[in-house]
Order: C-alpha cells, then structure tokens, then sequence
C-alpha cells in the first residue's frame, strides 16, 4: 500500500483532508481509515456501490448510509476495511470541514523496470533522443537514467504526433507497456511536461554522467611517458560512452594507414559494443557508428561535406541528432579547422586523438577533447594506436585479450622508437607473434587499405588485424597471403624505380635520391607514390648502411620526402618555399625525417631544386637515424 | 435511408418488384412500404425471423404470415416498421405477378472518405499507380479524383494478386477498410471492372486536372519581358503537379552551378510539399522525387543511362512509374537530344526551363514543355532562378516568403543585366539581404557544391540558400564562413595562376590573356579551372578598368574562354575551326562573352593559335561590358 | 490411423507393452486393441473419462472399471472403440507384467506441407541456411529436402534466441505453422538435435542434389566441337542449381564486353527464376544474386576486395552464406589467382567458365568448376556467350525462345570464326535477326556498357539484347538508335585519330601503323582507347584489303595492339619485353591477334621500339586474316 498521500494532511490542524483520486488509480493507493471522495455507480437494496476511480470501488452498506443516493450522485466516505478477496467497504461521513487533495496514481516507471509492467499504464520521465515518424505513428527513443525506450505517439496515419515536442526536450510520457515485435515500447495515452524540469535533468544529467563513467583499466604495459595522457584518454572515453548514452551517433574518421587502423578498429569494436549493450535495437550499432578511413592526412573539405550532408540526412530522415565526431590519427593541425569550423556551425562535438605534430591554439577552439602526446612534452613516438588501445579498453575492458599485440602492430607501422616499443614486442610475443609476424599484419593492413579505398571494410579489417576474429588460423593465413603479396608488388615497384633513381652527394654528406613515381614506376596500383618513396628510401638506407640518406619521389605536382641520420625541418623548409618562391603554389608538411609537398607543375623543377639546395645545408644527426638498422 | 432502388419498379405496370438484397446489404438500404425476397433463419412461438441479407434481419409475426415456414424456407415480405431501436417488422405478401430486381449495396466511397469507412467493405474505383509485390499481399496504390489509397490483394505469399492487373489500369476495388501500421487501406474482398471505364477515367482525369491546376499568384517583382513566360511556367507547374497527382516520380536534373541551385532548390521544396500533401506515406516526398547535380552544361550519356537505368530498377522493385524527367538550367540544346532520344524509347515525359541558347527545332521533337526566354525573344538575362522561383509559387505559393531574396542572387551568380535586377535586389533588401549578402550567398552555393560533387547535398544547400532553413543566423554565418573560404581559396589560386599568365594586345586593341590552368594551378580543388579562368578575367578586368578584356584558360584538351568588350561569337568562332582543322576534334559552345571549346591535345598548340587570331578579328562592343565595374 | 507404435512391442514375449502418449498426441496414434496408460480427469456416474494425452480422452464405463478411482489417478486402459463420432471407448487392464513404450506425435512435416498445417504443431528437421537478429525474435531460415522455411525463435527482443545454432547446422524445429504478413513461417517453441544427423543430413544431399540436377536440354545447334564442353557446363548448372537450393548467394563477375553480356545475361535471367522458384521472399532474385561487370581482363584486387567485404557484410547484417564466385568470360589466367587466393581464406566456391587461353594448372587449384574450350583443345573461337546460353538452358530451359539470337551475338562481338557461325547466324535469322541486326545489338551493348561504367544495369540491357525484354519494338528502336549512337562516336574518334595515324611498312611486308590514342583522341568518352584502336585497324584492313596489318594504339604507359595476317605471339613477345627491358615495368599478354601491354611511362619510346622490332620478325599467316572480309 503506497503512503504516498498519507500524512499530507498536516499543514491543516480542523479540517479533515478528503482525498481525490485520479480516474487512474489503483486500489494501491487507498488506506483504511482514510476519507475519499466518491461517486454513486449503483443502488441497491442493501446500500450503494461507489467509484473512487475508473478501477476503485466498493460498498457503502445500507446501515453506513447517511442520505439517499442516485447513480451519479457525489458523497464522502471513509475506507473502514479491505477484505481478502480486496473488496472496499465504506462507510459515508459528512465533515463539517474539509479540503481535497488530489491523489495521483503513482505509475512511475524507469525504462529498466518496463519489462515487469507489460500491459500496465505508466508514465516515464527522460529526455527524448531521437524522433521518428513512420507511415503509422511516430515514435520517440525516450532516455531515463536506466535506458532507451521507443514510445509510439497516434495523431493520424503518417502525422507527426505531439508536434510540439523536439529531440532534446525533456517529457513524461504516459501510456501502455507493450510488447511490439519483441520489443518493449510505451503506446503512449498523453505526454506531460515533467514537474521540475531542471532537477529531472539534473537527476538524469547526474544518472548518465555516473554511467558513463569509463572502466579503470590497467595499462597494458608500464611507461610513465605514457601515463601523462591517461587523464585525458579517460575523459575522451566518458566523453563517448556519454555520447552513446545520449543516443548521439558517433562519426569516426581516421588515418588510412596501419597507425590509423590498429587506432580505429579496436575502438569501432568497443563503442559498437557498448551500444549493443544500451540500445534495445540490434541494428543500432550500425545505425550509431561509422568508421570512415581518410586518405588525407588532414580533414578535406569534400569530407567535411560529405560528413555534413550524411548527419543532416539522418536529422531529417530518422530524427537522429546530429553526430559526434571522432577524429583518430588525424585532426590536429590547422588544416583541419576549416572543416572543423563548418561543423561549428551546426554545433557538432569534436574530439581529436592523434600523434602528429599539433597546432593547439588553431584547433582547441573547435575541439570538445583534444589527446595528442606533444601536448605533454611527448611525441609521435607514442601512436595513435597505442592511445586508443587503452581508450578501447576503458570503454569495453573485455576486449583486453584481443588487442594485446595491437600497440606493437601500431608502433612498427608507424617506426615509433618509443622506449615501449620492447614491452609491447614482449606482450605481443605473449599473443603468439613475434616481430616478423607483427611487421607482416602491418604490411597486409596497409595492402588491404589501399584496395578498399574508401571502403571501411571491417570485416575484412577485422580478420587482417586478427581483433575481432573468431579463426586464427584464417586471420594469419590471410597475414601471410596478403603481406607476401604486398612484398611481391613493392619488389616489383623497385625493379621499374630503382633503375631510374638519381643519386647525387650533398655538401653535408648526405647521399641524395631522386626519382619520378609517375613516370617511372607502375601506377594506380599498390604500392602508391608515398609507399614507393619509402620502399626506395628504406632499399637505400639499407645500401648505404650508416650513412645519411635522404630520398625525394616526385609526381608532376608533388614530392614525398624521406630521410634518415639528417635533421630536416620540413615544415621550416615549405615556410622558405613559399616565401622564396611566389606562384609556385608551394605547400605542404610533415616532421623532421618524413614529409611531402605540393607545388603547381609549371614550377617543378625549380621547387625541387630549391628543396635540394636546402637539404644539403642541413644537419646530419645520428640520433635520426632509422629503426631500420636496428637489430 | 437510401433510395437508391426506391422506383426502380417504374418499368413495370402490374408487376410487383420484389427486391433481392445483396449479401452484403445493410439496412441503410431497406424502405417501409417495399418488397422484399427473405430467408427464415429461425422459427419461435410468435412468428419466424428472416433475413434480406447477412446483416438485415426481422421479425415477420404469425398473425402476419401466410404460410408455414421451417428455418431456410423462402418467402416474400414487406417491410412494415422500422422500430426505434432499429428492429423491423414484415408481413409476408405472395404477389401474383412480380419481378426481381438485384440491390447492391452502395458501398462506394471516395479516397478521401474512407476515415470514416474503417471497419466497413467500401468499393473504390480508380487507377492503378503503383503495384508493389511484398512477401505477403500485393499492394495495389489506386488513385480516385480525391487521392491515393493502398489496396492490399492476397492470393498466396509473395504470390502476385490479381495478375491480370497492371499499373494505369482502371479497377473497382472492394474490400474492407482497415488501418495498417496507423495508415489507411483496404483488405481487397474483390477486383471488379469499371462499368463505363471510358467515363470514369474522364471524369479522373478532369478531376485530376482540376486539382493539378496552378496557383494563380502575382509575380514577385513587375517586369513585362517575363509576363510572356509565365503562361509557358503554368502548363509546367500543371504538368508538374499532375505528375504527383498521378503517382508520377519526377527527376530533376539541373546545372550545378548558382543559377542551377536557385532553381532547382524552391522547386525541390515545392514539390515535395505537393507530394506530402497528396499522399499518405510521409517517405513520399523522399521516394518520388529525386534532384540531381549534372556538372555537364548539356544531358550526358552517362547520365541518363544511370537515370534510365535507375528508373527501370524503381519499377521493377517498387512497381513505380516510369518518371518525368525535369531539366533545369540545363537541357534546351542539340547535345541534349541524344540523351532524350534515349528517353524516348520509354515514353518518358520530358519538360525543360532552361535559359541557355536554344535549339528549339532539334529539342521540341522530344520535350512535352520547354520554356526558355529566347523562345519569346528574349536571353539568358531571365535566368532560370528567376523562373524557377516563379514556378515554385505556382505549385505551392506558401513558400513565397522565403525566396524573396532567390531570384537576386541567381541573377548575381549569372552576371545578369536584365532591367529587373533593381527591383529583385530591393526585394531582397527588404528580405534583410543587402548586394554582398546575394554575393556571398552565390560564392557559397558554388563552393559547396564544389565539394558536394555528384551529391545533391539537400539540407546543407537549403542552409546555404536560406530556403527552408529554420535557422537564419546559422545561415548567414554558413555563408560568411563558406564564402570566405571560397574567396580565399580563389585568392589562393590567383596567387600562383597570375605570374604565368601571358599578355599580348591583339590587333583589335583588346588585351589577351592566356594561362595554362591545368600546370600554373592548383589542382583538384576549389576553384576548379573554369572559375579559376573566370577569377583571372575578372582580376584584369579591374586592372584595366574599361578597356576590352580576352582570357584564355586552358589545359591540355580544352579552353575556357572569357571577354569583357569584344563581341566574340563563340559557337561560330567553333563552327570554323572545326572545319579548318580537321582531326583537331575541336567542339564546343557558348555564348558572345562565355564559352568553352574542346579538342584533342595533341592539336592544343595550334587550335589556340587559330582561335587567337580570330579573337584579333573580333569587334569591341562597350554593351558587352562586365557588370564588375558597374559601380 | 499412424501404425507408428505398433509392433513395437515385438521384443517382449511375456509383457505387454503400454503406451504413454506424450502431451501433444492425437487421436491419430490410437489404435483400438492397444494398451495405454491413462488419468482420470472425471468422475460420473457411469464411469470415469480419462485422459491419454492433452487431445486423447474417453469413457471408461462402469462395467468395464476395476477399481474405484477419483480425480488424477493412473491407470491402464484398452481401447475398444472408436465411435463414429470419433468418441473412444475404454476397458480398465491391469496386466501382470508390461513394459511402457513413449509415444511422440508423429507431426513431422516438409516444408512443402506446410501450407496444409496452418495452426498445428509441427516439427521440421533440415540444414540452418540463414539466421537473421531482428528487434524481436531471431529469423532462423530452414532448408529441407523440399523448400525453405522461416522459423522465428524468441528469447527476448533482440536478443539472439538458440546462440547455439549456427548456419550450416541441422536441427529439428518444433512449433506452430503461422501465416507472417501472409508468408508461412513456423513459431518456433523449441529446437531439438536431429536423431541421426549423418542420415538426415545424407538423406538432404541426396534430395538436394537430385533436385539440382540440370535439365537435359538438346543443344542450339549441332556442332561437334562444342559437345565436349557440355559435361563440363552440366557440372556447372548443377553446382549452381545447388548452390541456389542450398542458399547460398551467387556473386557473377563478368568481362564487360559483348561476349561476357552475351554469357552473362541469360544466365542471370535463369539463375533469377530459379532463385524465385525456390524460395519464399519474393525479394530473394535481388538478395541472391549480384552480376556485376569487370573492365580488366581479370579479376583485379581491387575487385575482389570489394566483393569480399559485402560477402562478409551480408554474412554479418543479413546471416547470409558466403557466396559462390562465378567467373564469366573471365577468370581463366594466373593473373586472377591472388584474388582467387584471398578468397580461398574464406572458402568461398568458384566456378569458371572462359574461353581466354587459360592457365589451367595456376587456376584449378582455387575453382570447383573450370569450363574453357582449350581444355578440350578448341580455342576462342567458342565464346563463352555460346557456352552460357546452353548453361542457361540446362538450368531453366524456358528462356529458350528468348536466347536464340544470343549466341549469333556473342560470335560476332568477339569476331569469332566458330564452324558453327553459319547455324547460329540461322537460328538468329529464324528469331527474326539478320546478321546487320546482330551486329547493331553487339555495337549498342557496347555502347551502353561504356556509359553504365560500374553498374550492371540489367534491365536496360536487357532490352538491348533483347532477353526478357517484353517489347520486341522497343528492343529494336533502342539498338537501331544506340547502335548508330555508338557508330557516329566510332567515326569521330576515327576523324581526329586517322590523320595522326604514323605509317610503316616492316620488313616482313606488313603495313604498321601507330597512333597516340591519348593525345590524339577524344578522351573521357565512347569509345576508349581499346576500342579505337581496333576501329583504326579495322579501318586500315579495309584500305588494305588483303595485305598484313597491324596496328598499334599507345597512351602514356600502354599500348594496344591488333594484327591481321600476322601472326604474333604477343604472351611471347612480352615475356622477351620483360627480360631485355629490365626496370621498364612490361606486362600484359593477349592472343595470336590481339592484346595488350603496360610498361612504366618513362620507357614507353624503347618498349614500342623494341616491340616493333620484333613484329618486323613474325610471320605473315593468311589463315590469321580478319573476318571483316570475309563478304
């Protein structure tokens, strides 16, 4: 029996409350003892039978009547006793004072207890997600502090029902718990606003943030370096698994290369599971998640766009909010702000992790989370793999064993020298690989991503990666097939570029290869132009053990540059270009030992010849020197 | 009561009529005072009960019968009392001499009756627009003069009902009213033919006209050059709004450029609102109409064999019409008739509002409307934004408000010099636009679309143009922001474009510039090598304030071509080189002050060459000025 | 009556068997004389009724009671009686010795049954084929010897029911049959283990592969040499055929030119009706079927790549099996056999039917079918559109009328110098086609083809070959108009090529010629450098007619090569290319008469030079002389 209303009487110290139940209360909300107003439904010899609800009635008998009633007719009465088979017997009383309260059936439900009130009428609070109109009712995805659930609202066939209502508002929906194809959803009798709105969503605000809270991992390996950006990882995974919370789709856009894979694919697997697990729709974790390899190595306008048009389309079409977006080994630089201010507009969260050499002040107006390791001191050595390895398993700590050798697989694509390199080779070596196996899954990563193209292919990915794939045997067949292949057409890409390599001596020393990887070296085919720079590059290193080299593949309006034992400050070299060289179009980037530029083709040889000019005045440094030579 | 049988006896002198009542008569139809065929379906003390039909039943008492009847047995009544609570009274009558005559019941009922139908066997009779196969039923969309009904048909699952039918044919559909999901349909009972089906497809069709005929609205801005259109814009917005009307998909293809999206967006808007408004499903709109960028200036090939291709997959897929296809700003010349031939093949209907120069004889073959301005004399400075804007209102004049500003900035994009400008650009000052707003607006429509490609982009152009946009200060900042990126990008362009163009004074006095805009420019992105010609004309317009201007931008197969003061007819100056240099496979168009032209690269030098000195030949001309310099 | 139990008891000398009937037994499995143990679930006056089983009850009179029995108590009874009415009349036994015997209702059903048993309990016992998560229950599709059948299990929404159960598994499926949006489906109430799964399981293989079997068709014409191929194709229609029963999706990868549509089109009409004939979900023919075109001679990574991730995508979102690969006009060579590789990771079938000079002892290892007229020592000249038309006809020989003409196609597409030209030329004459007509439908094929790029396009070329096309005029109005289309392309690209076309006479007598088909063509458009080069050589034979011709057509890093009269071996050629042009990047291959190669484009001058070299050297051979004057 619910005191809910008992006791309310206090704030009066003559007047007898009389009680007022709503036409949908429950015999639960009645005490014995207790006055209510009633209503005559029948007469009969021995008294009259009384409503005090569409669902409470009972008998005033004959000798406990004081008037004569008719049907319809109003009186007061007192609940003397409730009878095991739940029959109510009255009696009538006339209080010379009195005040009414009224009595409110308290149905409410949180979205977890749904599936023990099938059938019942309740009314749920929350804040609604995602709108959807259908050809019959529309349907609301309401969140409360405990889940998601579809509300389906009647106006007329294919009209949209509550119109007043907008994703992002907070409401009580009151209606019928049914089962619809399975699924729990409310069929929905009216909508109310919610009584204290700022403290509903406080409440829920509180409820969510507490949910999203991520998991307390272990670092799979022990580095201090590293530890500075655990903090800021955390953050990113409350951030996301708060997202998800909030019905907000998640728009992951990532570096196309092996880094940038190792990154993405075990976090696609964590957020995809935690979806699974607050979403009562199986489709929702591709309806919530997309991955998105970026060929650039910044966020292209045309992507942006695309990105853009996507998100506003499923606004209109599913009613979802607009997405979150999620920017892995990629996003850091100036380059990206355009499209990041684009998405300002329509006010889409960012959040940027990434290990190239960042621009804070451009990007950190835009960007919700902002992890990069030169933001503690650190740099790219800490890839953008090995960050979201943790951040995968703060979110899903399950997966755990399946990403064990996926920092090792990051950090050998990506050449990282990090201290850590040798505990993660070690951890991997635990998961049955050993370094060739981890530089193989690395190569057939990168082959596999050049003939998807702009194709995720998680699948696919999954079983290259070996996350997420439930045969072993197949994730390293497949390895050892398609890295080998890999090897076969890089080898054949240096049988046609080798030959027509130019090699000069620079003044610092420094052994200098030039080569066109247009016109000499087989096209649109696996190895592209940057990939058959380093192969060349590393072929060289290799020829020349010790000594600096640097490399320069170059298009009609590019060059790729590789070098190694020799400091060249790239992006201090593109910044004298440009000025040097007005109308040359002159752009580009990159680190100390690695880089591209682009120029206008008009202008080639004098851009280059510049660019070499350069190089020969730069220092050699033994501390560049590649993870080539190592072993 | 119906009267639909009463004194249908008036045939017949002597003889009785005796009416026999369909099963599925109710006693809407039944009148006192007339005869009846009945059935006994129980016999009590005081008389038998019998039925006219499932539904209508009575008593006949003993006093009042004639013979003795066992339960089954026939007899003919009359009906004496229709009681207040609905019951009947018969005697029974055995006429000498009688005839009988069939009662239907009059089920019939419009689309636009059946709310009030659910739950009854109506019969509605219309034509078949759409026959859609499910894994159940068949779903039969029939139109009648007051809308679209779906009719499910079963026969088996996933086996076609009523085979014999086809989309266009007339049908009666009898069935039961139900609601599906929230929407209305009928649960076919039957299929019958159409009694007089040359008289009900009439009367649909002149329905159907009656309801596609255009709003009658006032022009936005007075201006009797464009009065003469506007009787041509009423037969398109009639043919247009008929098209939904009859269930019709319409595919808009329209020129991706400023003018082509000040077009076809309102239109796009208009349009869909007229097919949410004519059908009940609310992905309607999303399945019958489709807008398409064409980056070509004329029909290509390849498009419409996609368009072709895609509409013969609509209707094998969802059993739709074949669609009219709706050009834009695009569509009145020669190089269009390939595409539309093709079309032809499969009767589907064309219609073209366009303002490029037309070739009226070799299109109008093909087209059902085709507006254009020359066609009345007048030239492309009615641009088809102006039009379109025009058009749009015709078809739902509610969208009036929000393309005030529209035509102004289609005018902007198109250079144009027509005498309304002035008041198209009041208009939008009063909107809240002053001349660098429409400005700003167009370089932003043009640098999405850039980036939008092939994509028709909806929701983020809508943004850009303000149209349907329900946020006007995300507007504007879109196209501050998107317009300055544009600018810059373009002031990026000139950067390394203007130091390798070439200067020369051609005999005319004009100055002549030439660059090559595929090796001195940035390639691959914004702006593409005709706006970047375009950028570099209007560069050195302003440096020689006045004076005739030429420019020549051009890349290894084509030229682009700008003048500002020389009269250049650049479809003749064509038309020559292809007969003086044969194998130079020179083609191309435009107009006195635009035009590109096309040839094989291995013949750029010496096309050229030609085409500069039959630049030198050309007259100057002050009327073919820039608009640049008009302030 | 079901003698499903009786005699059962013959094991047993001394004791009687008694029968417990399980709850779900019905009256079907009674026999009078029977023993079967009994309730009571009522006492009367005149005796006891009891109850065998939830559906089997009876009197057991007075008289025929031993003992005294209420409510609930056992006991055995014999049947005596089945009355008319189906009513059973029993005596009490109380045996001295007797042994109890279960018997299980006999509800098995085929799927082909089901439609008889709607509202029953059945069970179903085949092979998973599909299983498919929907937000309520999961969709398990059932494939037994007759048809498939959709169980639907739930657990909880969305939630997978019998996690166990993968595809591929046999089970039993006990439920109740149910229409689902008017499809049978079974409501599944519990899944139990085959009894003997290696019997089930070779009784399906059996039925399934009985109901493969192809049908046993006459060939078009009679023509020895092909004879030998038809075992081979027979193989080939029953593993497809199986593959469909089996439910496996079918991914078709053909050569985009005349002969691999000629091959592939009919055989997608058959493989269709097939797919349609066999399952319930009218949209199966779209689901289980992909044609898809290949512009490379072979199937590129690319290519497979892509294939393989929608396998696995469909695998993941829709349960479907991985797919057959069949190759078409295609296939054959060394050079496919990486992709055939990646695929064989996933054991994914592949069937192959070329007849491009094959590689057999690089293929076979990968394809369970391998169908290539070398492999029976006859050559080209038997198209693989003539083998597929016959395929076709094994698998549905209803589209026979319609592919009469196809094969005629084919040969003349791939100028195929076949003895039986002349009959399928006959058959063609007889279906209405002369040998112009047949030669316009190959011209609009390819044309059309070229402008549908990537995209199947089915039913557009449908109508352009004329299968399943259900409107001959339109047929032939389309090829009328595209053929001259693609004519007129051919004579302009012949305009700006020919005057370009360099002359040589080698040393061996032939006249050489060679054109840059990059800088001197139209670029982009109808017809391709390929294609233009055959239209010069064709052109030059005509000029020539009677001498040797070759022609060789070059862009930046390719050539095309044609001959006539000559006999090249071009495989040779090339493998010489390679060795003495080390670094110069040389691939490519091709026949007698025709191929192509690929070289890096700085080394394009000594490649040509060198290959010219060596065409000086071959031989002329009449034999090798083209069919264009053949009239």
């Amino acid at each position: 029996m619910s005191p809910s209303h008992a006791g309310n009487d206090s704030g009066s110290v003559s007047a007898v409350t009389v009680y007022d139940l709503a036409p949908d209360c429950t015999a639960d909300v009645v005490e014995v003892g207790t006055h209510y107003h009633a209503t005559v439904n029948g007469v009969v010899e021995y008294g009259v039978f009384v409503d005090l609800s569409d669902a409470v009635s009972g008998l005033v008998h004959d000798s406990e009547l004081e008037g004569d009633y008719r049907v319809g007719d109003a009186l007061i009465v007192r609940l003397e006793e409730i009878r095991d088979n739940g029959d109510l017997g009255f009696t009538e009383v006339q209080p010379d004072d009195y005040r009414t309260e009224i009595v409110e059936q308290d149905h409410g439900a949180t979205v977890a207890e749904l599936g023990d009130a099938v059938g019942d009428t309740v009314h749920v609070a929350g804040e609604i997600v995602q709108i959807r109109q259908t050809g019959g009712p529309t349907i609301f995805q309401v969140r409360d502090a405990t889940g998601v659930v579809p509300c389906a609202g009647f106006e007329e066939a294919g009209v949209r029902a509550y119109p007043d209502l907008d994703v992002g508002d907070l409401a009580r929906f009151v209606g019928t718990v049914e089962r619809h194809d399975g699924s729990l959803q409310i069929e929905v009798e009216r909508v109310e606003s919610v009584d204290d709105p700022e403290s509903v969503r406080a409440d829920l605000d509180d409820a969510l943030d507490e949910a999203a809270e991520p998991h307390d991992t272990e670092p799979l390996v022990e580095w201090p370096a590293f530890d500075q950006l655990r903090d800021d990882l955390a953050a990113v995974a409350k951030t996301l698994r708060r997202a998800i919370l909030d019905g907000r789709p998640i728009r992951m856009r990532h570096h196309a290369d092996g880094d940038g894979m190792c990154a993405s694919v075990p976090l696609q697997l964590a957020l995809e599971r935690y979806i699974a697990e607050v979403n009562e729709d199986p489709d929702a974790p591709r309806h919530l998640l997309r991955r998105l390899p970026s060929k650039a190595p910044f966020y292209e306008m045309e992507d942006v766009t695309r990105d853009l048009n996507f998100a506003l389309e499923d606004r209109e079409r599913h009613g979802q909010k607009l997405p979150l977006l999620l920017m892995l080994d990629n996003g850091s630089t100036e380059e990206d702000t355009p499209a990041y201010r684009t998405l300002a507009e329509y006010d889409i969260p960012i959040v940027v992790v990434d290990h190239h050499h960042p621009d804070p002040e451009a990007v950190e107006p835009y960007v919700e989370e902002h992890v990069n390791p030169y933001l503690h001191g650190e740099d790219y050595r800490i890839t953008t793999g090995m960050m979201c390895v943790e951040l995968a398993r703060m979110i899903d700590p399950d997966l755990t064993d399946s990403v064990r050798h996926v920092p090792a697989v990051a950090g050998l694509c990506d050449r990282s020298r990090a201290d850590a390199m040798d505990d993660y080779l070690a951890l991997a070596r635990e998961a049955g690989y050993d370094e060739d196996d981890l530089d193989d899954i690395g190569e057939a990563l990168d082959y596999v991503a050049f003939w998807l193209r702009y194709n995720d292919g998680s699948n696919l990915v999954n079983d290259v990666l070996g996350v997420d794939c439930d045969d072993r045997e197949r994730h390293e067949e497949l390895v050892a097939f398609l890295s080998s292949r890999a090897e076969r057409d890089r080898d054949r890409q240096l049988d046609v570029t080798l030959s027509h390599t130019e090699h000069e001596t620079l003044d610092n020393g420094a052994h200098l290869y030039r080569v066109d990887v247009e016109n000499h070296a087989h096209r649109f085919t696996y190895p592209a132009p940057g990939k058959t720079t380093g192969a060349i590059h590393d072929h060289k290193v290799r020829e020349h053990a010790g000594d600096p080299v640097i490399t320069i593949g170059y298009g009609p309006d590019f060059a790729v540059l590789r070098s190694d034992g020799v400091r060249l400050d790239i992006p201090e070299m593109v910044t004298q270009l440009v000025e040097e060289h007005p109308g040359a179009g002159v752009s580009g980037g990159g680190h100390l030992v690695v880089g591209s530029i682009k120029f206008v083709s008009g202008r080639r040889e004098e851009v280059i010849d510049a660019l070499v000019e350069k190089m020969a005045d730069a220092n050699i440094d033994e501390e560049l020197r590649s993870t080539l030579l190592r072993d």
